[in-house]
């Protein structure tokens, strides 16, 4: 369970590209995505990677929007070629037209123009290829691209908002940071997060697992996760609690309490408990 | 597109866990058996995480059944905790309980009983928390673990088959490569793939993407795909293409008669055209 008691916002990530699902890169995209919005205080419920296909991305945007999260942050597939089709997949989902964004063209107009004048290409032309990018699902706006070419798109469907960010990991980092992340803290619920890890040694995790059923019933409003490894032959379970609330003081106390109700399961098992940075690996 | 004219054999990876979707860690496994599976020949639809939570996985795994693939392969989730729902979820979707199985419980049995000899833990007994690895769905196959405690579990449903792996890498990769590598080349349609790398410089992605778009028009049965970059404020595509055959001469041919017409459209430019090793990044 993940903090039973919170509204928080909800987030789904929809990555897009074949070279994600032939396994030829690693989606740090969402991971990305996931670390910042999971540290604001938001919360991801769903990644999904899709082909380059309409029907595919039709359904990843259904699905989420479905499940009712607020917010859904698709990557990938916004460039000028045939086969990038997100802004195609989402105006399908959302049964609206694919229409040309004055803003976006005037965005590409001038970035083109930028490349033109240092010599990176033969034309500034808006090609067909080029205006593509700023054909928008109707009611979108663009997102101002600085490292790239392609624009964000946002867009709101009910009461869920969609953003398109490009797949080039450096385009996406600088349309979020500047373009979303103020949006949505401005959407953000308002909670308190709290994270605590600890370490404890010369238990098994199946000798622990009873004790921490009882602790996780008992505080219903921490998450308490053990994270089993062996070092040597010997078994090492990182724990880590998560506390959320309203009010920091109540996050706080919350995880003090299970804290406390740990130190005293370990002594009884004669192991070792120290509190430790977090899980890096 | 992706090989249109091939009916390959098709595959949704399914990862469960919240600290893939809090962004704590990065999800290698996915990317680790999709590599796997499309060096095999096979192909991956679809990536999707979910939280520790019943509903969820329900809701992957019969999205996964509906959409029609061969295999669906789920990773994390197997352990002894409350909070490791895999199996309950996978059972839940396919309406089958959760049954004892005998030859999972031998095999934990036989595990903690070597634990307990070479001191790892206090007592071999079979708690509640570690009978319950041993509940598969019921038709469930356990999958042996030569690493660490957990079986994973390999079920028919129709004509889908589904693995279900622990989360760890080095025992996902372990029940993988013994027990389900095999069962998967079996199962494979025989397809040849060939792949080949080029690097176009000096000239912009917005410039030759109308005549990819014919020479894909013209090669439907190779998959084209730009992957543009900047370097040192100069534009640089990497072009790769893929062919697969039931034969591989014809896979083969294929390729070589594209890479000759991308030969020529880059000289018509006036680019340069290098043939590389593949994109590592």
């Amino acid at each position: 369970m993940r903090f039973p008691d919170l509204r928080q916002t909800r987030f789904n990530l929809i990555t897009v590209g074949y070279e994600i699902l032939d396994g030829k890169i690693l989606n740090t995209n969402s991971k990305w995505l996931a670390e910042k919005i999971t540290s604001m205080g938001g919360r991801v419920d769903r990644m999904i990677t899709v082909g380059d296909d309409v029907d595919e991305i039709v359904w990843a945007i259904r699905e989420s929007i479905k499940s009712g999260v607020d917010w859904i942050i698709t990557s990938g597939g916004l460039g000028p070629t045939y086969d990038d089709l997100t802004l195609k997949g989402v105006a399908k989902a959302l049964r609206r037209k694919l229409v040309l964004n004055r803003k976006a063209l005037e965005m590409l107009k001038r970035r083109y123009e930028k490349l033109y004048e240092k010599g990176v290409i033969p034309s500034p032309e808006l090609t067909p290829q080029r205006i593509k990018m700023a054909m928008l699902p109707r009611g979108g706006k663009p997102l101002k691209n600085d490292v790239g070419s392609a624009p964000g798109v946002l867009l709101r469907y009910g009461k869920t908002r969609i953003v398109c960010l490009p797949g080039v990991p450096s385009e996406l980092k600088s349309i979020f940071e500047n373009e979303v992340e103020p949006l949505i803290k401005k959407s953000l619920k308002h909670v308190f997060r709290v994270e605590r890890w600890f370490e404890v040694k010369g238990i098994a995790e199946s000798t622990l697992a009873p004790k921490l059923e009882i602790l996780r019933l008992r505080n219903p409003n921490v998450y308490i996760k053990s994270h089993p490894r062996m070092e040597e032959g010997k078994s090492v379970i990182r724990l880590q609690l998560i506390s959320a609330a309203n009010k920091l003081k109540t996050a706080e106390k919350r995880i003090e309490d299970v804290a406390e109700s740990l130190k005293k399961i370990v002594m009884e098992f004669e192991g070792e408990l120290s509190s430790i940075k977090g899980d890096e690996t």
